[in-house]
């Protein structure tokens, strides 16, 4: 853990300390993953404050020292004896009530200091994002594609739960016939029609992964599936250290619009993945972070056509001197 | 919809609008559930933004007018043109960031207007939670329960996601042996042991469901069973309109604490279910409320002998004149 890189990097930035309750950021931290709400109180003696629920298994699992929470004002008041009324940073994410209260006695400034720690991944995170996503790929043997969307759905999940996928790390996507035209359809009772478009993750030891593939049957299927495998294959080629994250999603929207489907590839290029399956950094226009070597990221251009159908193609990459792709699933996928 | 009804309500707490984001309450206003950020405002002609990702199927499916959701500041300036400086409601979860970016132009006050409605469940409402309830129930049916912990889940869900659930409305719990004394333990690679705590539930045309069975084996485990089942049925019998919420909880707990396990119950008794898996009202010794007709809850009560085993049995009810349980499932499960 970088926890003392973390504290020398609040003080840089004239914190006094940090309150940490989104479950994530309180998980990459002490090593506990709250199921019920909590608190991280980051300064020199770093504590974690559990609800009664999650006190035993906390114990266990916390790098950082445990206390039971009982309620705002008690945390607060410690917080008070400890730093008296300093900087505090929250995160974005803290509720609008907590911020007020807090607000009384500190003067609080956003800080996103762990998300940006968490962008670069270390060994051992690297290790469960793997595992992750070999639990996703393997999910796909022995599938039956057939039946409804649901039952393609259902099959995909018991076998990454059964292999250890403590849930799906976002709701499955089996978006088949003219529904494959839809981003984010998820799933329905509709009998399985061409293409399918199936996007997909495991959640394990906290780390999630995200794979879309899109069976394909028409010639008109095959041209534009060529296309957004083109796009991808060209983007995962910029990929180094040092270039913009937009950069990539430029040069894969550069291939798609050079074959007229500019319209149509309406999302971004990507996104950073690990214990959320939407982090930082977004391989879209409007981001201004560079890439660095330790980033995971998913590479996933797309077509889709209103009405008719639609085709996305995503690997997750891992960032070392260029891209490693670490999603190693064959592309095509027959019925 | 009360959406009438809730804007009539709006200003007679003074407010001149509501900012919605989070994706529920925007479910409930808009009939629409976004699969990424978007914004309900509430006025007289109240509008659901969008990204362009959820524009088709938000077209489709919402009550209410549908536009673009492009930037905060240009939703602020149609805000604006449209309510000019008044007193603007937001919700506990907007991000501090919104918070502050609103708290430029408007008085922010917190409003709960759209849970204080969701309490109270519409007839359509509980149509789509009894399905969600049916879904969880009959995901029973053919479940080996041999194996690993992750095994037994995973056919749960399995059942549940062939059914229609999109995802389990939480994280299944499936914790046996000694494991069962963690209330929130989820599942393991360990082989099944006794007692077995389950608990999990399905998430089907946007409504939760959430349920709990213990599988007992031993003289012991039955002695707790017992208490927590005789515990079970008192709250239940207690239910009716115009009580308070925490009375239940009372109820409860006194026929634990009477039998010398009032330490071992270490959680509170339920909580209302709806498009969320824990919403209002509470049935905890803090909970301000009396429960009212329309309302859906689960009565759970536990005990949890840490280091030993648990024992958890949970059933939703409606209430009406008294309490309707909807689970019906029985509450004896042979391996």
């Amino acid at each position: 853990m970088k926890i003392d890189e973390m504290i020398q990097k609040m003080y840089q930035e004239d914190f006094d300390a940090l309150v940490i309750v989104k479950p994530e950021n309180v998980a990459y931290i002490s090593g506990f993953k709250p199921s019920s709400p909590s608190m991280v109180l980051l300064k020199d003696e770093p504590i974690l404050f559990v609800s009664k629920l999650d006190l035993e298994e906390a114990h266990e699992q916390s790098h950082i020292t445990v206390d039971e929470f009982k309620s705002l004002d008690e945390t607060k008041k410690s917080l008070e004896k400890s730093i008296k009324g300093g900087n505090l940073g929250v995160e974005n994410s803290l509720t609008v009530q907590t911020y007020r209260k807090l607000g009384d006695n500190f003067q609080i400034q956003l800080s996103d200091l762990v998300e940006r720690f968490r962008m670069l991944k270390s060994k051992a995170e690297i290790k469960k994002i793997e595992g992750s996503i070999n639990i996703a790929e393997n999910a796909l043997e022995d599938v039956a594609f057939s039946g409804t969307e649901n039952e393609v759905a259902a099959q995909l999940e018991y076998n990454m739960r059964v292999a250890g996928s403590i849930r799906p790390a976002f709701e499955t996507i089996i978006a088949s016939g003219s529904r494959s035209s839809l981003p984010h359809a998820t799933t329905s009772f509709n009998n399985l029609e061409t293409p399918v478009v199936m996007d997909w993750g495991a959640m394990y030891e906290n780390y999630a992964s995200d794979m879309s593939r899109t069976i394909i049957q028409s010639e008109k299927e095959e041209e534009i599936f060529e296309i957004v495998l083109e796009a991808q294959e060209k983007a995962i080629d910029t990929i180094k250290p040092g270039i913009k994250a937009s950069y990539v999603d430029k040069v894969a929207r550069s291939v798609i619009e050079d074959y007229g489907y500019g319209e149509y590839f309406i999302h971004s290029t990507g996104h950073g993945v690990g214990l959320e399956v939407h982090e930082r950094p977004s391989l879209s226009v409007k981001e201004e972070r560079k890439l660095e070597k330790g980033m995971v990221i998913t590479v996933e251009p797309g077509i889709y056509i209103e009405g008719e159908f639609g085709v996305r193609i995503e690997d997750m990459v891992l960032i070392k001197n260029r891209a490693e792709v670490l999603t190693k699933a064959k592309k095509i996928i027959c019925l």
